[in-house]
Order: C-alpha cells, then structure tokens, then sequence
C-alpha cells in the first residue's frame, strides 16, 4: 500500500456483506482497535488507529497505533521491544471498529505498560455488589517502575 | 446499585492499579464495551455504555448498552431474544475500556444484527495485498432479512 487511502465507503449494503475493506475513520480520523493474542483469544489492549497506523500495519505486520495522548504514530512496542506480529487484521459489521489478533512477543510479553499480559488484569469482583470493586486477575510479568506504581 | 453514580476518578496510581471501580466515561457519556464469548474467547461485538447502561448491567446481569444511532437503552437482545448473560465485568488499566464475557443467548446465538454470531465476520484476505480484500469467516446463523441484505 503506498498511500494512506482507504476506498471511500459506499453502501450500507456492501459496507456491511461486501468485500471492500472501506474502514470509517471517525472526525477525529481514529478508528478503534481491539487487539486479542491470537492463540489464547485473550484480550489484550483496546487502541486507536488512523489510516497511517492500519496502512502500516498491514504493510509491516507490526502492530501500529495512534497515541491520542502523544499526538503520533505509536509502533507497539518501539521502546520496549513488546512488539505484536500481527497475524489476522478483522473489521465489523459496519467497518468502524478493527480487531487484530496478534503474536504478542518482546522480553516481557506484555502488552500493558503496567507489566501485564493484558491490559484487562482486574475484573469486578462480584457482580452484586452495590459498590463494585475491582479484583486482580494476574500477576505482571514485570516491574513496570512508573509513576503508576504503587508505593 | 441504586443510582448511575459511579465513584470519580482519583489519581493514576489508585485508577490503574487499585480496586475501585472508577470508569472514565467521555464527554459525550459514554465509554467502549468489547464484548466476548465466555467460554471461546470470541470477540462478539463492540458497543459503547453509558453509565446508566453499566449499572443496568451490574444490577440485571443482562448486557445493556447506549445506542448512538437510536439514542437510547439497548438492553442487547430485547427484541430479538439474542440476549447476552453476563459473566465477568473486566476494565483496563486506565478504565476508559470495559470488557463484557458474556453467554450469548437467544434463539439465533447471534450478537451481530447480521445473522452471524460475532459481528467481526470478515478478515483482511491477504496482509499482503496492496488493496486489501475482506474474506468472510462465517456462515450467518439466521437470513437476518434487513435492508443491508444483498441481492
């Protein structure tokens, strides 16, 4: 893919049963991402995309984001070697949202800057209570040493 | 969980890593839902909430979203039956994602409006391909006989 284009979209009909891939960029140009480890089917992360990070992806096979929060293109795992080799790219029914299912590799594993597999690590624990609290599901697989981290 | 109020956001260190449900939801209200088979791992569909729909959810054990397109409370599977029994209520690491596991019910199993049971029906063909084709993945459960139907 040299450019960055994506085909316009066309018709619910054939946006929906078609096999274009026309994906809806948002007025923020994003496109949201779910990224799921391919053998597993774990999720992994929720990101999003522009049509720069889907073209590279697709391009690379390395999974691409858009940090909203820095303002740029985001190679997942750049600067800590977590890389994700991406082995299927899918969309939904009405192409605005993009699921990726990925190899999640790197010296950690780990797709969450906190040190865990997922980002996903805390579930509600009980689903009656009236004031929900968060459990831990897993353990990280390292130290993450942030600013998040708990003294 | 008798009103829609959840706890206010505190600081990084307690929303990333401590037990306090406290969601992030956007401007408009409203914060992504992934949606997953339980048992397979399946990614089913992707919604959005707001915070009445989260408690509705918590409290009946029904998955309940926000409909953009109709402006209201989509408690899933209302009117088809394709209703979602919710097991398991999970959050990111900054809690502007939720992740439903759910049992999809009903007569069809299907999530997607479409007649299949996930909406992510449709791969990217080839990685390689300078204009990427969809392929479909699956056979639809139900002629879902909508406008969206091809001829």
């Amino acid at each position: 893919m040299s450019s960055f284009v994506f085909p316009a979209r066309t018709t619910p009909a054939e946006i929906e049963l078609g096999t274009t891939l026309q994906p809806k960029f948002g007025t923020d140009g994003l496109i949201p991402c779910i990224t799921q480890d391919a053998t597993s089917g774990e999720v992994l992360m929720f990101a999003f995309m522009n049509a720069e990070s889907l073209a590279r992806t697709l391009q690379t096979k390395k999974a691409t984001y858009w940090s909203r929060s820095r303002n740029k293109l985001w190679i997942k795992g750049e600067e800590s070697g977590n890389v994700q080799h991406v082995r299927e790219v899918r969309t939904d029914c009405d192409q605005d949202v993009l699921l990726l299912k990925v190899e999640q590799a790197g010296p950690a594993n780990a797709a969450c800057h906190n040190g865990y597999k997922s980002c996903f690590y805390r579930k509600v624990a009980s689903l009656d209570d009236s004031a929900p609290k968060l459990q831990f599901t897993a353990r990280p697989l390292f130290d993450p040493a942030t600013v998040y981290k708990k003294k």
